[in-house]
């Protein structure tokens, strides 16, 4: 049985899609048990009724919540009562319990799984890696997303090993194409930072290293995996998905202005409605923190019920694939670039 | 009469498309004069028979070309006959000529402007700004987007300085609302250096700061200026283009996998064959370097004649508009923080 964490509240749609896509997690996965976090009066009244197997759920308490804009070190520190850092605490301290699920505050979440939770044996630093859809059908796993502004070539390099681990254990991918980002193809394109870089990962053992990588082909289902620092990466995420739903949105608002357009959309209405679905990032499930000692799954703030669901069954397949020791035993071997 | 440099090779479609557009310019533009550089024989064979005004219109001998894999410096030292280095030093040395264009390797490019052009009075360092299409029908400029990896707080306000400036007096955008390219959209988000340009944008006079943007945020309008590093800002371009490029090509792939989304699509096509001009960045010129003492403007490598006009006529109206000591004007203000 696996135990995972979902915290139920600091989403747009909390707690009543946290609660829902729990359930459907439940109800979907046998070897699953949940712990939900949050006001528990709130959470029974909504679990009221509901059929679901009571063994395998249980409700801790925690009356708070933290706010999107609330400095992450103040809530980390001060509200210790918040569904976020009570799961964050059992998280860490209760050693069935492997991993948690939360929509909160990005900041909040990252800071409170350094502070409080800790990192797996060597490394450096934990990193985001959000996964977007590519034009062939498959993913591209984006890490560094956000967690580190700053980073050295060592880091990128773990980042690297972390999230072509991922998507082999996790999705499996054979052989990860690994990716740097940069400005340009070519090897000496960058800053120090990106060159150091592109040469530690070319010598990375058990690494499909396949050079530097522009922007505009994040999608084009020639990468599994691009390596970046959390400044870029998180602008290349945003603009990617951005970018996507501001074209569908003027798709739509076109197809409305003619009555031919709308006549012409009837016909393609199935097609539509699956482009849709391809660029939902709610599909994709959430971002995960690759490199703390226990798995860590945050989603989207705007996630509904399915996304959640979604995030649950990521957080119990990176455990009972086995992530966080593989990812330990890789790291391992290059220790002496951590100094 | 404003004199303006093509450089004639180095493009995908040099120099026939090169050639053509500076044809349609000359031909648009009465008080444009032009010259082109690149092989004589090559140019010369190529005007032969065409209707221009001869006046207006003449050809430098410059054989060799710079490949966009040479490595800049080298070039610049090396190439003093290829097309764009020659360009580059007339530009410098007579009065008369105002600007050039080109879209040969942007390295190369950026690397001569520096090192053989010079800056404006007062500018630490040149940089780039393309445009982007909203989705309310506007543009957004992009500053920088490449032509600096590494930046401090106060290049990022002359960034935004000189971006501002420059669509408000080539694109009439009146007051244009300029941004922060941040992680997140709160004051005290992203690294040292973002928190300290953020204050200097926050009390730059004459600048309408409207706080940090999200890179999802680029194409909704709501901006006209994003300030940014060169290496964050070639990624948001990029990621940008890139994405609307691939749903095209998905959009175009899953019409034409059923007929009965052939035949919707047949009665779209008016609506189609506008999306496609909108996301095609052939029609919204180059990307201009702004504070450099002369006019640079450099195209897509892929730019078709339509392209290259386009940026021909940016460079001119950079020059009547009185960009340059506009630019210079302004950032005299703030000399003191140049150290």
């Amino acid at each position: 049985m696996v135990k995972i964490i979902v915290d139920c509240f600091g989403g747009d749609h909390s707690p009543e899609a946290n609660i829902e896509g729990a359930l459907m997690a439940l109800g979907n996965n046998g070897g699953l048990s949940l712990i939900l976090t949050g006001d528990e009066r709130i959470i029974n009244e909504k679990l009221a009724g509901r059929e679901y197997d009571r063994s395998r759920l249980q409700v801790v308490h925690a009356p708070q919540v933290i706010g999107c804009d609330e400095k992450p070190t103040d809530a980390v520190r001060m509200k210790r009562d918040s569904s976020m850092m009570k799961a964050m605490m059992m998280l860490r301290d209760d050693d069935d319990v492997a991993g948690m699920v939360s929509v909160g505050s990005t900041g909040a979440l990252v800071t409170g799984a350094l502070v409080r939770l800790g990192r797996l044996r060597g490394v450096i630093r934990p990193a985001f890696c959000p996964l977007l859809p590519t034009m062939d059908g498959g993913i591209v796993g984006i890490c560094d997303s956000g967690a580190n502004v700053n980073v050295d070539a060592a880091m990128l390099r773990q980042f690297a090993i972390m999230a072509s681990l991922y998507v082999e254990n996790v999705y499996s991918v054979e052989h990860p194409r690994t990716a740097l980002l940069n400005v340009g193809k070519e090897e000496e394109k960058g800053d120090d930072i990106r060159r150091e870089a592109y040469r530690l990962l070319s010598e990375t053992e058990g690494l499909t290293f396949v050079g530097n990588m522009e922007s505009r082909d994040l999608l084009s289902g020639s990468y599994d995996v691009v390596v970046c620092d959390g400044f870029s990466g998180n602008v290349l995420t945003k603009a990617t998905e951005g970018t996507a739903l501001e074209l569908l949105k003027k798709l739509k608002k076109d197809i409305n202005s003619r009555l031919l357009y709308k006549l012409g959309a009837a016909l393609m209405l199935k097609m539509f409605k699956e482009e849709k679905e391809f660029m939902n990032y709610q599909n994709y499930g959430g971002s995960v923190l690759l490199g703390t000692s226990k798995v860590v799954v945050k989603g989207h703030g705007s996630s509904k019920a399915k996304a959640i669901e979604k995030c649950i069954e990521q957080a119990y397949r990176m455990e009972i694939s086995g992530l966080g020791p593989k990812i330990e035993a890789q790291l391992g071997k290059y220790e002496h670039y951590e100094e």
